[in-house]
């Protein structure tokens, strides 16, 4: 089989919501007037992003959900998709999973592939989204304002403690129910679209929680000029990792791969994110403040800043 | 230095033409009204697509100019582009000059870079061109029809002439000037965009030659429900390689990395498609014929079929 082959049996399905999909030079899509076009990428490499092992369905799925997300974060619907794929070999099962694993979270999204490449090469995917907003509606990062409450979604450090048991790091005995909710929201995360869409009008700021909390919410105060306070003992998660706050705050704060949303609103909006949030199928947690100042902190219940050894993940510092 | 520093140093540049460039979750664009949205992806890894001594300029012009060929193919202005890099390591020199000749090209077509994503992994850049056309202007490969002239742009040939001269492949010297003629248009294609302008209107189908002439027009026949004729004698090339037709068929005809033109017409365009070419300041040339039936033959000058073994490039064919 060679790769026009491979392209045309797993991606090259009927593109119903565009002018031409995969399989000219380009693909021809519509844009809705009175619209902006959301653009992001997200590359994904074997051995940094997922281990070699990963079910390639899982991953089809995750490749699609990272970039969800950022459309999420800017309060986008997503409508199209490209993938660029470099594969090792020509191993026709897992191509088919893969795609099995990417389609199923894109017809749930109404997102449709209407491109991509295929080449010989280390495992690497590269998805690139596009979404549209009514134009002035987007939800950026740097609006956020002194005073402004700050605000997750969802639970945070559930997908670093499954990487945590998977790499041997826990101290502790991990229940077999934790280890397989934990397990679902590392391998298969759910982008937060609705209430990306919810909160439109509402915040002043947006992001999504891929490298830790901390890290990205100092994109946030970095962007808007501010400064931001977040309490421990506000951070949503699962009841087994709120009862170990202390210990576990590196997961919650700055673990990495949750894919919640964070955000920023005004004191006077806290009914409406809460409606939001309702509307959306999702818990909205008040976990901080912004101040005047630069930089973020992680407080304890005494006010006291935690210091956590790392604020997120960098692919360069990292061994 | 991290991967944000990295970003932001080398690849955040202003972004005059986006409401919002790289630094936020995704880019957010103001596609033009009564235009259709053109976009693709390619993606280049080491060792398959460049080799690993590869001058970072030269790559950073490629992996734009690879995109920009798939918009002139489609008649489409190339507007945005976004780039996801997979690095071994941050060297800040490398990625400088990266930056430097993807930037100059950019800049010559009026693409502005509104976002990407850099991470650790093997040598690996994936591109995704946005560009623009007037609704329903679009050159499609599926257009081709019985009695149209095959038409190509500028000189076949030369990119695989230097490819095989660095595999020590050629059993012949290669003078200095032909040598350095021919590596340039390798290292450094220019993309037929004015002329995929230009045809607008003009022809019935049209792609770009990426993967060897034979092949690429292999896919407008297929998707056309057509077949085509070639003829050796009419390829234009460097005069080097015209005076060597016989023996360098195979670089002429499924070389590779061309980023040339090939379209078709009706007999009554001829005029207008010289003219095009001439407005574009890009020579073109008949090179053949369309038929009723499937496939595409090369012809030799007594019209007798020329078998070269190989039909183009093929990722996963070629060990």
């Amino acid at each position: 089989m060679n790769e026009f082959e491979l392209i045309r049996q797993y991606f090259a399905r009927p593109a119903t919501d565009a002018v031409l999909g995969v399989g000219d030079d380009a693909a021809l899509l519509r844009p809705t007037p009175g619209c902006e076009l959301h653009v992001a990428v997200d590359m994904l490499v074997e051995g940094r992003h997922f281990f070699a092992d990963v079910d390639p369905a899982d991953l089809g799925h995750k490749t699609l959900a990272v970039n969800l997300s950022d459309m999420a974060a800017m309060g986008a619907v997503p409508r199209w998709a490209l993938l660029s794929l470099a594969l090792p070999r020509a191993d026709t099962g897992w191509v088919s999973r893969l795609a099995s694993g990417l389609f199923a979270l894109a017809g749930r999204h109404g997102v449709t592939l209407v491109g991509g490449d295929t080449t010989r090469g280390p495992l690497t995917l590269s998805l690139t989204i596009l979404g549209e907003a009514p134009a002035g509606t987007a939800l950026r990062r740097d609006g956020a304002r002194e005073g402004d409450d700050i605000w997750v979604s969802g639970e945070l450090g559930l997908a670093a403690l499954a990487l945590a048991h998977r790499l041997g790091t826990l101290d502790e005995e991990l229940p077999d129910e934790v280890r397989g909710l934990a397990e679902a929201r590392m391998d298969r995360p759910e982008p937060r679209v609705a209430l990306g869409v919810a909160l439109r009008g509402l915040v002043h700021s947006a992001i999504d929680v891929s490298d830790g909390l901390l890290a990205d919410l100092s994109h946030i105060a970095a962007a808007s000029g501010v400064a931001g306070e977040v309490w421990l003992d506000a951070l949503p998660s699962h009841p087994w990792l709120e009862a170990r706050r202390a210990w576990c705050a590196a997961l919650l704060a700055a673990g990495g791969d949750d894919y919640e949303l964070c955000f920023t609103a005004p004191r006077s909006a806290r009914e409406a994110v809460l409606q939001a949030g309702a509307r959306a199928g999702c818990r909205v947690s008040r976990i901080g403040m912004i101040h005047a100042g630069q930089g973020v902190e992680l407080l304890d219940a005494h006010g006291t800043p935690c210091y956590l050894g790392r604020s997120g993940f960098d692919h360069f510092d990292t061994p």
